[in-house]
């Protein structure tokens, strides 16, 4: 396993005999159990999953490279992964300080031996989950791909008198037809004002003609996410619908343009808030970050934000969203997912970017 | 809101100033707001709701009861709930220990002077979310009716040849178009040897004539859910199938009889696992706990297993569903939603219970 090794490299390097992970992505990402509830105990030597008898049968179809360690009732979870440090002689050992609630991290501290040393590793495995590996880049085309072809298809079919919910029951629908697992996250539908919601769920409001709908969906496959955004206007957009959506057009032109190795996040994030500030008005720009990374998760490292200072890398996938929010009018968010290659980017988001629905 | 008083009594009780809530079924519990993330700085006079831009014009709409705190990107979120405890004049402050991380933790430690005091409230919102209250139980019977009709439409159309995700897909579709936003989980659908997977999310595998299929569901609607488990066979069972289905039915049955105000959870655990050791074998009866509290959550306080000590009371929502699981050869599992009422219970999940499929 490539990526177990990797991980083991990076142990070496914090002098650390072993790591505890905790996290269903992290775990899923180096193991390949899939379910909700599995911790993985690794060190240089060994690499052992630990479960319940929920998942035991899962566990050996889904991580055979890992060792099972079953747990009962009792000894429960977290008395077992001590007793696996324990017998592992582990004496520095890490743990997702990011993830660990306040109480679980006391509850294994406590079940340890005093002399172990339980070290933070905030953030280690989502560091190698940055870059894609091909295989990832594959499965990530392919849910983009499936959610391109799904919004093409409702969105031909959007007209006046449906409810925002029932536009997002069809993406939803029209996504596990074209072969995903479900949406990635709730379908949002925002239609007229409601569009000055980031993140307004679809609800009961009908669509009337000569609303603009903003439509944020994604679909999921194999755990793996999309994430899309489109603006469209039912019949022609007027003036000022036209100049917000050009505005936004207009910083994620820019801003997918600035999207190469070895490019900050933050300076991105902060040019495209420039160009929607300039040609929107400052009160309307976006206030959220520009983007995330995506991939086992929606929302992973890196960010586009003005908090985040990551070099882009070649393998990395992330989502390129400005938006305008205009309060008691409405809103235009368009995005993106956007590979960032050797020598530049290349968008992998395909569904139609026309805005005038007939 | 009476829900805040009695948040406000309990702080009384710990002699807390006021405390921080960051768990988004909390937060929505107590203040309306259904995003995926706020935060509630609460006091004895004082209750706030902050969030960032994305989430201003919703915080403003569903929790009209807090005065709302914008943060931005500088100083974000963490940095102003300090500013805001700082400013009322907090000594002693709870957090969420059960939800906190550890870097979070950190982050607001270091944001507040040394003279502050953070104690550890793990559960206290998540003890009075246990009782629900008659709304609540009137949301909780909507959903569990929606996710019993949409089960009785697809389990009249259930067929050899149709995949399991095909029988999943049906079900989270008929959801919807019952009103339901969505579905509370991944909906599990396992035949044959598959069913002894507890937790085997629907996959390609077709399902036969003779296979004895396990269908656990739940429907999502204003953010509560439900949860229900039918077991069928698509034809006639068995002698074992029977066997394995009359097992599970009568721990159930006894089980489910003995939940009333005044009894331990672990109690009922206990004898639900008895009976079905007894009657299918100590290796195939249950290893999961015997069920859980529903509400926000689709799993949540107080849980039917052996380290709850916890004693029912009316107005409680919980699962009952006791299963065997055969490695190999299948599995059986059957769950309901039981309310505690004042004299016992009543089973709110009216699914067909219905074995053979002709």
């Amino acid at each position: 396993m490539r990526r177990l090794g990797e991980l083991r490299r990076r142990l070496a390097d914090l002098s650390l005999d072993g790591v505890v992970l905790t996290e269903s992505a992290n775990v899923r990402y180096l193991s390949g159990f899939s379910g909700s509830l599995g911790y993985l105990v690794v060190g240089q030597e060994t690499g052992e999953i630990l479960g319940d008898s929920r998942y035991w049968l899962q566990m050996e179809e889904e991580a055979p490279a890992f060792a099972l360690t079953r747990s009962g009732a009792s000894p429960g979870l977290w008395q077992l992964v001590a007793e696996r440090v324990r017998t592992l002689h582990f004496n520095r050992v890490g743990f997702e300080s990011q993830h660990l609630s306040v109480d679980m991290h006391s509850r294994l501290r406590e079940s340890l031996p005093s002399g172990v040393l339980l070290e933070p590793i905030s953030g280690l495995v989502e560091d190698l989950r940055m870059r894609k590996t091909p295989e990832e880049i594959r499965q990530l085309r392919r849910v983009a791909e499936i959610a391109g072809r799904a919004f093409d298809r409702v969105r031909s079919g959007l007209r006046p008198g449906l409810r925002e919910r029932d536009v997002a029951f069809l993406l939803e629908q029209t996504f596990r037809e074209l072969g995903a697992d479900g949406p990635s996250f709730p379908t949002i539908v925002a239609a007229g004002e409601r569009g000055a919601l980031p993140h307004g769920l679809a609800s009961d409001r009908v669509i009337e003609r000569g609303d603009m709908v903003v439509i944020d969906f994604g679909a999921e496959a194999g755990g793996y996410n999309s994430d899309t955004t489109r603006t469209v206007v039912i019949g022609e957009p007027n003036p000022r619908q036209r100049h917000m959506i050009d505005a936004v057009r207009e910083a994620q032109r820019v801003s997918i343009a600035m999207m190469s190795p070895g490019v900050a996040a933050d300076s991105i994030d902060r040019k495209a808030r420039e160009v929607a500030a300039d040609l929107a008005g400052p009160d309307y720009a976006f206030g959220h970050g520009l983007g995330h990374g995506i991939g086992l998760m929606v929302h992973e490292r890196p960010y586009l934000s003005q908090s985040d200072k990551t070099v882009l890398q070649p393998g990395m996938v992330i989502t390129n969203e400005p938006g305008v929010y205009i309060p008691g009018w409405g809103g235009v968010r368009l995005e993106e997912m956007v590979l960032i290659t050797e020598t530049g980017s290349e968008v992998i988001s395909p569904a139609s970017t026309q805005v005038a629905v007939e």
